[in-house]
């Protein structure tokens, strides 16, 4: 695969500070003819999973070649490594912190360098930010046709995120809020998948159950949803999500990430 | 008019999900050489109006051939059509909910497209997320010169919002606060051309109130305002705005959108 | 030096309003081929210091020839002047209220313009938005080759903004916080330069204080300090910087902008 010179960005920087304009700047300042998309940098402060979850359901919607950069760094300036991954389609570069995990779901056998040439960092590092220093003038070069190879040395230990999946049992799916969206959409582990395959190879009707509350139906789209009581659907990633039409069924279920959504079969009446 | 590789975005999504990246991935691979800008994506969840307000005063000041996607979309998944107007300089995409109407207000017969050639949609659709499997698709294949007739069929009775007019009364003038901006300014539907034909055709001072208070002056810029009074200034979109300089004139005043706003003449004295 | 087609913005304008998008419109009409990069559109209304400081740690970042926009402008539409300035390296454009004069402690005689040709302008100048109809126009005019003397007339006495220097005593450095980041940092006007050379010439052990607390150590990376302490580090713009490990020290501490911050030797023991 050749990279085009699309980079898209995922951090917790925030918006207020120039921590992503001054990233931009050194690309810019290695190919000019980069082109950015900003895909989040409202991640939570440290909050490596919440980066894996908007890279891993974001990253193919990319045409080949794009290169994801992801810095989500408790870690800058430790022992932990800075990596390169090199995946079918696509290329990654941040920190080896499970942030890019998903990609060893699909791909065992991506090719992972970690980052060892400093002629393609910044002439100095800094202790804090290594955005700038590494990832950023790394995700320059790369744009401008180094090869992987060039950055570094291949590793095959890259850490790995445990992410929580939920429990499949002979009663029935544990699963979990692992997101809450900007409509405070109420995002689930639990596949479309899981839950068709769950529900086929039993009796009866499933029942969804979020904190002790039993969601009453399961909608084809959210406008077809009674106004005052949540709901569930199949969202845009394919996976179960429940919401309230029009409100915002965080603050008004009181949930919050981790807490437990449960999916069984009542008997048919 | 051609369309030129200018797409704009205007949504409710929010900055810390990766929606907007996503629709953006989606155009790229379509046509890597957009060039997008973003007017807002903190239209509050499911606010058509201020998406409404968003573009009417902003999309003029793009370059001819521009193509605005708007995406506040409360009824996604549902018989809500999706689509594609043009108008004398620009094009528009998003949902039929009234979003773009303010079109029609200067050009009754803008060219409107129902979105219905799935050839120019992504091959699956989801049930929550036109704005990428439709939107962002339609949005890019325009940009690379496919013709507005080629994505559906004519429809001449898209949705018309119907926003808050000032009453123009023999006494007064009573509009209301329409928006408020990052400041805390209090920007007001009544229009400079409004304000100064009432005038002009009445004797006595116009005066100027909100919530039973009296603005004092109307003033020419920001910083000839006193600093402890509220005053009024007309604004880069030729409305009536009310504001406290250097200061956040919602908060000071407890106001809201909606809040009524009064002109009538005191007799000279 | 010769521009660049990269345009920095650096606003108070926020993120939920379209007035961002509005100047980008307007110089994607004058210049198509203009890079856009937003360093941040969150400073504090007014805050004049806010903007100053993040250009000031941002700018060099960026390749030469960057034009570099900053519209934080209280004083819009009074008789503050719009200028232009060429540094060695870099364009400035914005309001002449010293939101650029850390230029002046590098290169004391850059070249000052004062923008006075309106040609260059929109046709028509609000009150209240010379972002859009004078800064972005102006912007994309010298994106476009229009040469700095064209736009107006050199001024030598562009306005110097006062900022907080550390007094640096006998006993003592007495700094300040300048600076909170999204993380809750407290970044202090401390140099390590400053630091280090303080402490070489003294005897003892540095000792850091904020609000009676002593700060009991500078590390080498955020990731080896105690998680329950406050530490201190040198960060990516060579200050000194008080921060909790994977918490928000000015949430911990109750620390905000303006806080003093002393170093001062102890006795070695």
């Amino acid at each position: 695969m050749k990279q085009n010179n699309i980079i898209t960005l995922t951090t917790d920087f925030g918006l207020s500070d120039p921590f992503v304009g001054i990233m931009k700047g050194v690309m810019f300042g290695i190919n000019p003819s980069i082109k950015f998309i900003d895909i989040s940098h409202l991640i939570e402060p440290q909050n490596i999973m919440q980066a894996y979850y908007t890279l891993k359901y974001s990253y193919k919607y990319f045409p080949s070649g794009t290169i994801h950069m992801a810095v989500v760094d408790p870690g800058v300036g430790s022992e932990r490594r800075p990596i390169l991954i090199e995946s079918k389609d696509y290329f990654f570069i941040g920190p080896d912190n499970g942030i890019f995990s998903f990609i060893f779901e699909n791909e065992p056998s991506a090719n992972v360098i970690e980052l060892t040439e400093k002629k393609f960092f910044l002439p100095s590092l800094s202790q804090t930010f290594h955005g700038r220093d590494i990832f950023a003038s790394v995700a320059g070069w790369l744009s401008s046709d180094v090869k992987p190879y060039e950055f570094g040395i291949p590793i095959n230990n890259p850490v790995i995120l445990k992410t929580p999946e939920p429990d499949m049992g002979k009663e029935k799916i544990s699963g979990e809020v692992i997101h809450i969206d900007r409509f405070g959409n109420l995002i689930t582990n639990i596949s479309e998948t899981q839950f068709h395959s769950f529900v086929s190879e039993r009796n009866g009707k499933a029942k969804i159950k979020i904190k002790n509350l039993t969601i009453p139906s399961l909608c084809k789209s959210y406008s077809e949803a009674n106004r005052l009581k949540p709901s569930s659907i199949f969202n845009s990633w394919g996976l179960l999500e429940i919401f309230i039409k029009n409100g915002d069924a965080s603050k008004k279920l009181k949930t919050k990430k981790g807490n437990r959504v449960i999916i069984a079969m009542s008997a048919k009446q």
